[in-house]
């Protein structure tokens, strides 16, 4: 049976990858899709998701706009990665349908009110403000949902920061609800993400399907690789959401390890980091928390592929 | 004209005699009340509110029920003070009516949202957390109210920490999301409440009044009386939340100062603190904080009597 | 019997009044002084404290220079307040005695250590650097000097930020150190120095005193005092360090208040403030720290103008 | 030419093996060791440096003590590590000499600017509070040492807390401190030392060596592998601070990596970590801190088991 996910995102090039693998993989059944501001403002991250609908034919599901701002601390956009589109490198179709008039985080509550419990996998690729604002407005969505499944932090790695990944240190108050809410949650942090670049052999596969879709994924990877190369002095770029996404797809892609997990919120150069608890006296049971460590590099890509490959051609 | 108001409360000895006083005061249109995890839970103090609703006969205004916790802190609540029913000391009747099905933050919204703009002053006499999450589930609220009119902080004075008041310190983010919104709002704090203390000549006349509401005001000011005491080392009760029921009323009541507000998220010492810049080189201008510093002790006392005189007899 | 002080400082305009009050006072032994980082560079201030010396026709006492930085933060230094030599607005003459060898951390250990226990008073007048390092290179001079009276910090003011004053906030691990250590403190901060305003009554009646040091002293206060008008607001400059000095001359010309102060080290906002409890529910007992709350104005300044008239004369 | 080293501890059983192989090894020349407060009491390290020496017959070295408490935080010891004695496991004997008169700083001072510069290596393998109050009272020993090598944090390992490693986050003031002065400075953390495990096979050949001396390291790494295996879950424990000593003797024992550390003060969570920037964007040019990342065991305890051997039989 397929999995139902909701997908809150900020897209954002990689975001843009996470839902065409959600679209196109057959064992995801997407449910709704949420925006944030985060790589981009409200306004463009959604636009560049009705976008993304367009150009892999992404039909009947709701798509609905969601935090301008994060709970507490300023805006910080990404633009030096995602370009000032936030979606740099590639030329954006007009939208074929509107936006769904609810506000994100009602959508994401009704959304999972209305499914049986245990049954929604909650994907975030981006800040965490609106599941946060769910979790607080109606509490009940947190025993419902089956997990969460979320692209940012990283126990060792950070970007925004030395320790600190943009998503988590964007908004860290949101973070932190979320991770301390008792849901059980996978953290596909940097540690993992890393691991998933796009090589020229990914990319000359990509290409080789051949689809307007396809193409799209090409010219935006290829404007992220030189965002990722010149920023942050990667040689290919790590491909972050779609990692999110593989898991709910086939957890056996990626090892995980239990660990708690919590946010730091006062430190001066520690904000926003997931403060992981490895030791060897880590209390592990009743632990909800787990974060991703090891990628099998070759099935991801694949599924990335076939999922390209089955969304077939769309016309723009 | 009546001042249209809201007030979010968590009832709590003081705000069930701001409710009164709004109640009873013929200049006040009391549009809504929300209530808020605080001096005691969520379902203790609504009921609570609902049982002062039924005292003062207040009829034809919805009561909603908000939010459970904080943002982001853990609960901490009053009970040393409150009691444990969060009335202590006051026989409690059975409520009248039953809640608006809404949650409190869709009510303040809705309410808001449905009146003109600048005509609406929130009254918040509890932790922010319903109001924050109002202003960022609809940033439109903001530019939309009149005014906040709140009772919380202290620019010299704490309680529940040296340098925190209760209702900022129980949850600092949501009063750092409120107090940095740019909505004309005035901080009515312990500096302020600290001198509407209940001294017996005060007592007395309420007791004159001689109706079922004046009694429970009595009740409830003799049970608050003995926790201040003995928790806080005050002779006479300070009856902290009508006085800013008070001051929508008159604003003439108070002499107010126009000062930079903001709330301290980090302090070990001083996490919840209102900072509050005096100094001849704060930049006042475009400054959309106030503080309150002078009552005057009479007039506001005179407003309580006059409103419980205006209510008259309810039969429990 | 004269008390015996060693004065720390870093004049610093202020700094030089105190240290012709000291001199001038005929209860005051003044055993040694200390410069540390504060106002001006080190090397700056202590050129100072020796020209202030020839000014005023200190002879015989050891000066020695200290610390060139705070423990932890990064230097911070007030020329907009003292200007670019630390002293500006007056001609320095040349220093008619050299430094003692000794780091002033050493003199300060030195001198207290070999008099009586119970007999120094320690009357910091800048960052406390000095005095912390002392602290923990000899512990045991907790247990001996008599007290501690600083000038800094402000249990209701701020200046260099709203709630933190100057000599406190610029090395805020070392005020820590010193208000946590066990000796009796008394805090002269600026709730009580803002009181010590230098008049143009009172600027008469220095210039009347008609001597050398005493053109000295009106030639700095006017500097001073359009620095605090530019700066701060102030109509009239108050003359923060000399009123530690007449508290130790003479305790009955200010009014105290035994309260627990805690130094802030962590907040965003509060970093270096004096965190004082004022509370009813505070624990006075075995309380070991005061502040200083109401100046007798008239008292002060006739102390200052008493200790010109008695230096007399001293050809520059 | 033997490297000149100045060894600061707070023996602790792994201190006491760092002792011996500083000793015992013919690269290097021990000229001072000094003791802090740290994995107990600075009383009882001290005792137990000086039984340290009479084991391994260390004579002509002058030996310091030195801070009784951190410069800022409250005292935290480690007996659940290193037992109730600081050496728990061994019988110790009487001391053979006496200590310095001199305050372990004041001989760290002394020492470093008696020889030429650029001849002396420090080596903490503790907290850092003598080091930096040294740093404090004389600037001038940056320049002049050598380099720092020291035994304490960790890039991705914590022991005290998740992220957090025992001696700096019982002093992060003073290792902020240490930190920060470019000296050229080395730190094994225990993302190396953790690699340095005393395996049985390791125990075995230290056992053969026969003599007093190895007596001595066998029965203290017993008690510390019973530690090490209930405190922290280690099979076999990880032996510290003789790998600062092991990389002074010879830097090809391990491999390192330049990157900036600093140290947070502020984090709730991470207060005392050791933050890392291996990001690709990090600015490596004039960074003067390196960290130690592989180990190779066998040589390691290799040198080791030679200094044992050197040292030969002690009488007892």
């Amino acid at each position: 049976m397929a999995q139902k996910i909701i997908i809150d995102c900020d897209p954002g090039l990689d975001d843009a990858v996470a839902l065409l693998l959600a679209h196109g993989n057959p064992d995801i059944e997407l449910l709704a899709v949420t925006t944030v501001v985060g790589n981009q403002t409200l306004e463009k991250v959604t636009r560049n998701a009705l976008a993304v609908a367009r150009v892999a034919n992404i039909t009947g599901v709701p798509f609905a706009a969601g935090s301008v701002r994060p709970l507490v601390r300023k805006i910080e956009t990404a633009a030096h990665i995602h370009g000032e589109s936030g979606l740099g490198g590639v030329t954006l179709p007009e939208p074929a349908f509107s936006l769904d008039p609810r506000h994100a985080v009602q959508l994401l509550i009704d959304t999972i009110m209305e499914h049986p419990p245990g049954t929604i996998t909650l994907v975030p690729t981006a800040g965490l403000t609106n599941i946060a604002l769910a979790a607080r407005l109606e509490p009940r969505i947190v025993e419902r949902v089956k997990q969460v499944v979320l692209m940012g932090g990283g126990y060792h790695t950070g970007n925004l920061t030395p320790v600190a990944e943009f998503n988590i240190r964007i908004d860290p108050e949101a973070a932190h609800i979320v991770f301390n809410e008792k849901w059980p949650l996978t953290m596909v942090g940097l540690d993992l993400t890393h691991q998933a670049v796009a090589t020229p052999q990914v990319m000359a596969k990509i290409a080789a399907v051949g689809t307007n879709p396809a193409k799209f994924v090409v010219d935006l990877l290829e404007f992220y690789g030189n965002s990722c190369r010149e920023a942050e002095g990667f040689e290919h770029p790590p491909v972050h959401d779609p990692c999110a996404v593989a898991y709910v797809i086939d957890p056996t892609i990626m090892t995980v390890r239990k660990a708690p997990v919590d946010i730091e919120l006062n430190g001066k150069l520690t904000r926003g980091m997931t403060v992981t608890d490895f030791r060897g006296s880590a209390a592990l049971e009743g632990c909800h928390t787990q974060v991703a460590v090891k990628l099998d590099h070759g099935r991801f890509w694949d599924l990335v592929i076939d999922a390209l490959t089955r969304i077939g051609e769309v016309e723009l």
